[in-house]
């Protein structure tokens, strides 16, 4: 499966690193093509890695993964291409963050409505779910480095695309029963509004490595 | 002890039983003393239980549970009285949940500010902390109705008042290792923002006997 993933920061080159050791030729996606970022990692992350604008990596992703980060990522997507993007399955992982304000962050989007709904609403033909925004990227890619059984949420409006987001989990090293389908779209409120939260877990505890583990 | 408990809901029913279980003396608030589901609980709580106006209760009480809908809360602590709450511990269990523009609710209040701060703004001789308004009411008083390690956070401006509370906790059962201090009371934020992935949560696995555990 070719990958696109947008954004150069922490969290795209996380993932992107992750797809090209599972085999996936990925490309990532910048405001510019060659941007410094985005050409260190694809030198470094071998032969499946390339980089170039978003419009190049969304044109030749199968699947999109919006790693911007949340403030900027209807602005990308707009420069990705509504064309480039239409039918494809968009793994939306970015949080609303605003530190404008200083901290703790605010969310620029929150409670009645979502940056993945945002996302959804303004690029309809696109297949939007919602994925691994609860945690740091490092454990998005690699579950085990917080011990035990711990939680990862998908939602979204397509059975199809869900499905599809849990397979990729998967092969990252998530069991499936860690795997939670949070239902559609509107999910995606609660997994953002969540990241206040996290913030003061990291606070607390001392660690980013950390996640949440739903029991019942 | 002597507690009150303001609210007569099944949150505030479930903390005042679970009061004069251990012993305390509780009196339960409500709008106007008499309120019927205030006198049916006292009358079968026991020789501890007690009913009366929220001032009555608030008089009572050497700790105060704010127990009430998160949308009434400021007005039900008005009626309460800034007098007989100086000074005491008010242990804040409610969220601001608003259910008039359907499902899902939103919050009424989130993001920049949150209810227990709002509550601390206006009483400010008041030492507010914020707990156990991440789970139902019944896993609240009962930690082992949810199998295995899970979490119960505390926040709060005044480190006494929040000691207090996880002694409180811990009376309940809920082992010091699984209580975490988010810290100061800005970390209600994160805590009320929570629910819209609660409720997502109660809806994909079923039940609303589930909690969070902290994996690091």
């Amino acid at each position: 499966m070719r990958y696109a993933v947008l954004g150069t920061g922490v969290v795209g080159r996380a993932l992107g690193s992750k797809l090209v050791a599972l085999g996936h030729e990925t490309m990532m996606g910048s405001r510019t093509a060659a941007n410094a970022s985005a050409r260190e990692w694809a030198d470094s992350a071998g032969s499946l890695a390339s980089e170039g604008s978003f419009g190049d990596a969304a044109a030749f992703g199968e699947v999109v993964i919006n790693a911007t980060s949340g403030g900027a990522s209807l602005e990308a997507l707009t420069m990705a291409g509504a064309d480039n993007l239409a039918g494809k399955t968009l793994i939306d992982v970015a949080n609303p963050l605003d530190f404008s304000r200083g901290m703790p962050p605010t969310l620029s989007v929150c409670n009645d409505d979502s940056l993945a709904e945002q996302i959804q609403r303004a690029f309809p033909d696109v297949r939007v779910v919602k994925s691994l925004n609860t945690m740091n990227c490092d454990v998005m890619v690699d579950p085990s480095l917080v011990p035990g059984s711990h939680s990862v949420f998908v939602c979204g409006d397509d059975a199809g695309a869900k499905a599809q987001v849990v397979g990729l989990l998967a092969s990252f090293g998530w069991p499936n029963e860690d795997i939670l389908d949070l239902g559609d779209l509107i999910g995606a409120r609660g997994t953002e509004m969540f990241l206040p939260l996290w913030l003061r877990l990291w606070g607390a505890t001392g660690t980013g490595r950390l996640n949440i583990k739903v029991a019942t």
